[in-house]
């Protein structure tokens, strides 16, 4: 694998432009009545013809075998070693709601959670309370005065908030308090490196206050912390590729994945129609776009087979407005699959389909799992994505004399 | 790759059985005649079938254009990085016998070997006397001594024999005493650091009293001596997959290796098919299986090509054995190819076949090389194995948030 510092130094800035369209969660698994996967299933005029003149393969997000979480999942998309770049928990959630957080923050993801009168976790969602609800129990917590340190407390959605803390000394090297269980008690937060223990206590403060403030409150009368961090200094797509990169999402981690490298973030609320509207609108302005397609994953998270077969049938009938624009190169993947029938995301590689004019086609006939399996870029790092498609945007010049 | 460290923190316990079924030297090359390798040629219904439900690659041991040892072969087939962990002949052999090898102590493995009267080396091998002759020498030897350290001499098989030093400060740098050749005089044990020439004194002593000692002896005259080496650090399978690993095999070397990495050895007497007797036996106990059979790769350095074939269709066979037990997750493989045209160990990558209820099947139509080439799988490093395993069998959560 290249790394960044190499790509660097060949990356030229250029009026070609190159859009990825992640189909999130976008590899499956064949269904047992028709031994066809939802891509396989779904009927994709565009995406085959797409096929047909470009080249496809599959892809390891993170390593054969390895089933990524989002973050590990888009940072290989934009060509970021996931092993290297490590993104926390907490922080991803504050870049997904545009809280600006400072480089030496501490970030926490939160959850409301209900405890029962012995003090063991009942439900950690807090019977997924509204987030209307959730904003309102997140001005209370935002009251609490800790000595020497600002918080913040923000929601998210549904039962979830954002925790950051701003002090002077507060390392992120301590331990959640969920369990992910429930029927314990909610775990103490602890130092997992002695400069951290600070940080811990005053964690534990925050957390015995909120208790008390919760208390009267029937669902929600608890919180839940993990993935304690602070923003990774990871260098942006423009120093590394000198691309106006800009996203086109509509959730707030992929939002967030992508602003930790850099990209502009252009917020989408409707379906994959609208973000290619909008890619259409700022299309002069640009030279990367990331459109981020999510209701395949949540499909394929709840176990629905047909609705990810349909919402990739969706994204296929919308292609057209995004081929209109003649993008140079154009990758459509996924971050990861999460077949119907695992409910989750799982570790199978990922369906890649690049077309540029300077690709050199396969006979994939179409874009399905196994077509891809046979196709020319054959099975490849995804961090290896970012570099075809540099290349195919004739964005690189040439490594060594 | 991904690294055993990060692999631990995702592995989970859980009761989903993994067997792995090496086929010792399994790739092979296309006879002049018909075109067809070792496997082609065999009839295989059982693996052609479970071929068709799983999902089929070839494997690299170690690095593409690299022939593997039994070492790094099966160190690659655990998910340990052959680069990384290095085991020597010495300790191999120590392990293999079931010489409980202490950590400072140094091990090397010996030959019996011919001298003539000018003292150069007419048979590295002293005939291959008997394993009850050898045990008879490895008592005289035993004998000798040597100041400061305690030295254990222990018959192995034919003319091989495992020598032990214990004491302080025993450095394993030093060069062998065998020159892998005949008509020379057996090499002077060297330090190849400064820091092991009180080793490679002493090393020379015991070969000077050996020779002494030897000397009335008819064809077993002399020693060699080679693969200096100590216990290497490697965490356990159990640590990095939490699984109870069991190794089911015949030969020394497999039982050994299978030990420096933690697993529990069952000794198998008979073939394929009493192994497998074997595996149904210990099969509640444990939760991953290493099988192993040798005789394909015998076949294979002696050139005999058809008894290669008879032994993979021995196998085959034999298979109903362990798909009756339904294990989660099969694979079937080598740890390296054993061309019988070329007699010995070999680059060429490793036809590898996986089987579960969430593989992605491919198109293969029987376990072939030619079929592997094509297989979902692709081609890849058999480090990996061991993840795609997990992840199969449902043992690894995901990674990063």
């Amino acid at each position: 694998m290249i790394a960044l510092e190499e790509i660097r130094q060949i990356s030229v800035a250029s009026p070609s432009k190159i859009v990825m369209l992640v189909i999130d969660g976008l590899g499956g698994l064949p269904h047992h009545k028709t031994g066809k996967t939802e891509l396989e299933t779904a009927s994709t005029p565009h995406l085959d013809d797409l096929a047909r003149n470009g080249i496809c393969g599959l892809s390891d997000p993170v390593s054969p075998g390895i089933t990524p979480g989002s973050g590990p999942g888009h940072l290989a998309l934009f060509g970021y070693d996931p092993f290297r770049f490590a993104i926390g928990r907490g922080v991803l959630e504050a870049l997904g709601i545009g809280f600006k957080l400072r480089e030496n923050d501490l970030a926490a993801r939160g959850n409301f959670c209900t405890i029962d009168s012995q003090g063991l976790i009942a439900d950690r969602r807090a019977g997924r309370i509204t987030t209307d609800k959730c904003a309102e129990l997140c001005e209370l917590l935002g009251q609490i005065q800790l000595e020497g340190v600002d918080l913040f407390v923000q929601p998210v959605r549904d039962h979830r908030f954002l925790l950051v803390l701003r002090g002077e000394h507060l390392p992120s090297e301590v331990s959640d308090t969920d369990p992910s269980r429930t029927g314990v008690t909610p775990s103490v937060a602890l130092a997992t490196k002695p400069e951290a223990k600070h940080t811990a206590d005053i964690l534990n403060e925050f957390i015995g206050q909120a208790e008390g403030i919760l208390a009267g409150h029937r669902s929600a009368n608890m919180i839940l912390l993990r993935g304690f961090s602070k923003l990774p200094h990871i260098p942006s797509m423009g120093e590394i590729y000198k691309l106006k990169a800009v996203a086109i999402a509509r959730y707030p981690m992929y939002k967030g994945l992508a602003k930790v490298v850099g990209m502009e973030i252009l917020d989408a609320k409707g379906g994959i129609e609208q973000e290619l509207r909008i890619l259409a609108d700022c299309y002069s302005e640009h030279d990367f776009f990331f459109v981020h397609v999510k209701e395949t994953d949540s499909a394929g998270e709840d176990g629905d087979f047909t609705r990810k077969v349909r919402v990739i049938e969706e994204v296929d009938s919308a292609l057209p407005k995004l081929l209109n624009l003649k993008p140079d190169v154009i990758i459509v993947t996924g971050d990861h699959s999460t077949p119907a029938l695992l409910k989750g995301h799982s570790w199978h590689p990922v369906p890649v389909l690049l077309y540029s004019r300077w690709c050199r086609p396969d006979k994939a006939e179409g874009f399905s799992e196994s077509a891809c399996v046979s196709g020319g870029l054959g099975r490849f790092p995804a961090v290896d994505i970012m570099p075809l498609a540099m290349a195919n945007a004739l964005k690189l010049t040439k490594f060594g004399a």
